[in-house]
């Protein structure tokens, strides 16, 4: 077992957002240490999108130095003396989100995800001006209401990027009805979609329709268990599907190079289309006349709770659904960003503590 | 009772859309008279702001020349062999459809204002080439399918806006859920928001909160059962109820001059923001980030059902809802059309049949 003389604070951080490729390891200071925290010590980080647009600044001002990563698996090092839900040397992840309020009613409703209070993995402060950093690193720590407990049977490279990108996905698809005798659109399989496809078979869905930008994904979209492929990029593309779906998910950044109202058009009446990209640019315009014509809905999405987190692994067990990963040491997180800027990955890069 | 020879097709006309407060009567020829069809007398017509968006152009183009008006109520004056439901001398109004094509899953749901291939009122052709006309007439065919009938306690020219203005806000209110324990928001006062703050209430709602772009509408919104009047010109105005309402209905132009996403801020997790006024210019940009802090839904309405439409008029005349109406003859068409344009209407002008 680990204690916690044997935890080390050392991460790759970007100093710079004009200079993000460049990762240098540095100390870092956690957080104090309050009663229900959990410390881990880290073996793996997936690689996310969000730490692509937080070192680039495309989603606004980054407090640096930042070390990104927030799809982290380990081992529990040190507990808190108010926790009861683990124990040193547990298996134990935490994904985007490390504390909230604690206190309002989405805390109290299984929605601490949409707490207006949230802490972030990293890139974000703790009410007493404590700096938050993320998984490209030796340790973390976090209130054991953001700490996942992870499967015995699943290995920690696999668990990683669910606890950020599988939960993404799994949450709106659950929260918009997705089951038996629904039909299902997957916009984009990569990162996220790849695990959207999987959830919805996996969940029950009767259709799954992949809608991607180029035919090269049709392959992987049918091993995933998709039963229609399209092809955006193609004139008339929503025609077999108009009036037909019942919610999209979209994981592409849609604020270019893909037609949203087309999209949209597949869906029946009153069909969502919830977008869980959450790209640097505005979504295309939009007219209320053309959310008129089918009482469509577009809505957001942000992550996941603890419970849906946990029932999500649960499914990932008894279903083996598959995370497809590239590992590298985190060394090459420099490497592994540019190619999740590129969409160089198939489908998710999983960070090796190396320091 | 009429008969069918003493239906005279006569209406105001605008000829150019840039011409547009300039209405000439004309001889018009209704479509074909089908098995399902029946003849309304005109007695009174509601102006819409969908008559403006028509007649300027403003939602693309024209079939000219065209007679607007689709809050419609009279008396029928004859019937097709297959009628059922209607008899000459009913009263009768019709919205602001008139057919759909009656065999596809939304019309064999109650969704027919959702049906793919609807025909509407005015501006619109049925699949045989006839032109559909509103009516600021002397006369309207319809399928019985979108004939309304109106009960016997409700004057007419009280009915006449409900069928499109008071159904527009009617649906979504019901279909998202309001009702006891619900907290609902409606952004402008005018003909469409003057009806959904009496529906919230009459639906019993706990809490009905106005939003206005200016403090005038602050009595006539207490008037008609708010709770709460909120000033949106004024810097945080959303502070006081951010994260607490269940729905926005949305009656304004938020295209210029609104905070989209300040009041989106106020729907709780997962709330809807809906809506029903249709500007002629996009929305104002939206990121997808902003939605994802409250999994908040924006989404759009097309009018109602016909079986939304009865159980509505149940509700008028059971709560005493009120239609706000200054009536005019239908010569001063002009004068209606621009007091539409510029908001100085209280609530909805009614135009009494004058040919």
């Amino acid at each position: 077992m680990l204690g916690n003389a044997e935890l080390v604070w050392k991460g790759y951080a970007i100093h710079d957002t004009k200079d993000w490729k460049n990762f240098k390891v540095i100390d870092f200071e956690p957080k104090q240490f309050d009663d229900y925290d959990i410390d881990i010590k880290i073996e793996y980080c997936g690689v996310c999108g969000s730490d692509v647009h937080t070192i680039t600044g495309g989603w606004g001002e980054t407090l640096l130095p930042v070390i990104p990563g927030h799809e982290i698996v380990g081992h529990v090092a040190r507990v808190g003396p108010k926790v009861t839900t683990f124990k040193v040397g547990d298996r134990a992840g935490v994904g985007a989100q490390v504390c909230s309020c604690l206190k309002c009613e989405p805390c109290n409703t299984d929605n601490e995800n949409y707490c207006p209070k949230p802490v972030h993995t990293y890139n974000s402060k703790y009410p007493n001006g404590d700096i938050a950093q993320g998984g490209y690193s030796t340790a973390i720590r976090a209130h054991e209401r953001f700490v996942i407990p992870l499967p015995e049977s699943l290995p920690l490279e696999q668990a990683a990027p669910l606890l950020c990108a599988g939960l993404t996905v799994y949450s709106p698809l659950v929260r918009n009805g997705t089951g038996p005798g629904k039909k299902v659109g997957i916009v984009s399989v990569g990162g996220l979609g790849h695990y959207a496809v999987q959830f919805a078979r996996a969940l029950g869905a009767d259709k799954v329709v992949v809608f991607s930008h180029s035919p090269n994904k049709k392959d992987d979209a049918k091993e995933l268990g998709a039963t229609d492929f399209v092809v955006t990029g193609e004139d008339g593309f929503s025609e077999p599907h108009k009036g037909t779906l019942d919610l999209i998910i979209c994981a592409a950044d849609v604020s270019h190079g893909i037609n949203l109202m087309e999209l949209m058009s597949t869906l029946n009446v009153h069909g969502r289309f919830i977008m869980v990209a959450l790209p640097d640019e505005p979504l295309p315009p939009i007219y209320a006349m053309q959310l008129s014509t089918n009482g469509a809905l577009l809505g957001g999405s942000h992550i996941g709770s603890k419970k849906e987190a946990i029932e999500m692994l649960e499914l990932v067990v008894k279903k083996g659904v598959k995370s497809y990963v590239e590992v590298l040491p985190m060394k090459e997180a420099s490497k592994a960003v540019q190619n999740v800027k590129n969409n160089k990955v198939r489908y998710r890069h999983v960070l090796k503590v190396d320091i």
